[in-house]
């Protein structure tokens, strides 16, 4: 992604390795100061996406995928490794999928760090692929609303929703985006904003729970957001708050699309029921930088996902095209080509 | 309502006439300090309306009465001091009405003072109305699901959504609230959750995102809210957040109450399509304790209220007894036999 920092221009991703070092946007900092975080150690990558230095579930793969590479460097055990990195967050699919892929290209022989580099490069051709495919939905004067921050830093770059809105942007085409500010952390206005900023693209933060005032009165023409892990019958596991978004689009007679690549599509589960919710700390409810938001009494609930039933879902913009919660199947089908020989079919695209 | 300040218990309103001073809880302070804001002059009332000193229907009618008796002790023109108070905030009614009851009651020979005691005794004797008739909803073991306050804190005691709790506490009930924080003001987290605390009332504070999670588990029996205006049809204006809470709710078979006194119901508007939505300063979004929470080129929207339309509304919690959205338009005759003889109609409670 092009950020500029201190009035300079730089591309940089998400996350990448160098000279032995996982170096990360820390996305914890932005949008007030723009640093790199660097985790030496597997213990310092699992920490750092624990910690939601890197959130977002395709970026968190990438870091798990190097995080294994980082071990091998390390002369750590490998499957340790990769066993500590699967225990950092249950919920989204990515993680667990990256490390498949990478602990498989191993197996067949490609060096650890290639291993990596190849699934970050997947990454980005995936997003890519989204954004060609979903820039058809951007049209011309849209106003669209979107969640959490499904941008370049919630993956290895580019983005998931951000993706066909740079293509759109690219195309120029004029369109608005209602960012949900998304409580407690705030990925909607410091990571979103932050972005959409960068790109010069219109918008406006919102309270999360404005998301209906604005859809029930026709300002909206498109929810677009990410997802933490699809099931095979299209329920999708996002950001908290995702939910009560689809419910009130479809009311509203809104299209409410998720933008995620295959790697976020969990084919094992037959619906999102199974679909693990990690509960965070209250005190993301309670504090805000240390300093207290209720009485001290208070306890606080703070499940960081929600599941959105597949029948609120008018499509999935992925890397292999718009597809209908009923077409997710044939999904299975690519994957289990991918698994058989991922070179030739990364070829074929 | 009974308040613990520094391990004594003081019984305080929300807002009170004292010497010729309008007193407040500042409820901006609140839950980390508790201090009295006074207002010596109509103006000082007015921005203490303005700058949420004091929020919540029913307690800003209460403000304003309180505000023409300080008008008249003052020697200031008490009709222009009903048009500076009118000004303040558009949306919820009962400020319009409590203006219009004092202004009556003046006329019809009461000295100002007296005519704004009995407007805030009333607006207590219709809070306790309400928790009579809404206790019956608050079952053993219920899970209860409110957003903003809708407290002793918004009336000028007792509360609306709070007295049917509080009656139900007393009765020995046991049951659990779901606090919805309330972006931009924290209304929740900062004034619900804390007179639940004080009054020993098991709760957890949740992200406004979250309550589609919990209603969509089967893990809430009841959403009770309060409301700023309520049109002759039943579309309801209450703080921003509430109406997707109501689609949500339906969605799922959840019971959606609202509590609310007469003087929050404007039977003049046929439906909720002419209230007016206060739109307030997008610094409430981007800002929190002067500390900015998003990049500075970000905008922000910040409607402070949203319209739950009737069919989303199980039944209206009233000093009249428990209506469905049909029956409100009985409460036009109410109104119109007290508004001829206001203490017979009070008698006859």
């Amino acid at each position: 992604m092009r950020v500029r920092v201190d009035g300079e221009v730089r591309d940089v991703r998400t996350v990448w390795l160098d000279d032995g070092i996982v170096k990360l946007i820390d996305q914890r900092a932005l949008p007030f100061e723009f640093r790199i975080h660097e985790a030496r150690t597997v213990e310092e990558v699992a920490e750092a996406i624990e910690d939601m230095v890197v959130r977002g579930a395709p970026a968190i793969g990438a870091t798990a995928a190097y995080g294994l590479a980082l071990a091998a460097i390390n002369g750590d055990d490998v499957k340790a490794a990769a066993d500590r990195l699967r225990r950092t967050r249950p919920t989204g699919h990515d993680l667990f999928h990256a490390i498949d892929v990478v602990l498989r290209g191993i197996r067949a022989g490609s060096s650890p760090t290639d291993a990596a580099e190849s699934y970050a490069k997947d990454d980005i051709a995936r997003c890519r692929a989204i954004g060609r495919h979903g820039a058809k939905l951007i049209k011309n004067r849209a106003r669209i609303l979107t969640h959490c921050n499904a941008g370049a830093l919630a993956a290895v770059d580019y983005g998931t929703v951000m993706a066909p809105l740079r293509v759109a942007k690219d195309a120029g085409r004029r369109f608005f985006v209602y960012v949900s500010e998304t409580r407690p952390r705030f990925q909607g206005s410091r990571l979103t904003a932050w972005e959409l900023a960068q790109e010069g693209i219109e918008h406006a933060i919102i309270a999360d729970g404005a998301s209906g005032h604005f859809l029930s009165r026709g300002e909206v023409d498109l929810v677009l957001v990410g997802a933490d892990r699809i099931a095979a019958n299209g329920d999708t596991a996002n950001k908290i708050g995702t939910y009560e978004k689809a419910v009130v689009a479809k009311e509203n007679g809104v299209p409410f699309y998720v933008a995620a690549p295959t790697s976020t599509f969990d084919l094992s589960l037959a619906s999102g029921a199974k679909i693990p919710i990690e509960e965070r700390s209250p005190q993301e409810i309670l504090h805000l930088e240390g300093r207290p938001t209720a009485p001290k009494e208070s306890p606080a609930r703070n499940p960081a996902f929600d599941v959105t039933p597949a029948r609120y879902i008018t499509g999935f913009v992925t890397d292999a095209g718009i597809l209908r919660p009923s077409q997710l199947r044939a999904l299975g089908t690519t994957a289990a080509r991918r698994r058989t020989s991922p070179t030739k079919a990364r070829k074929k695209r």
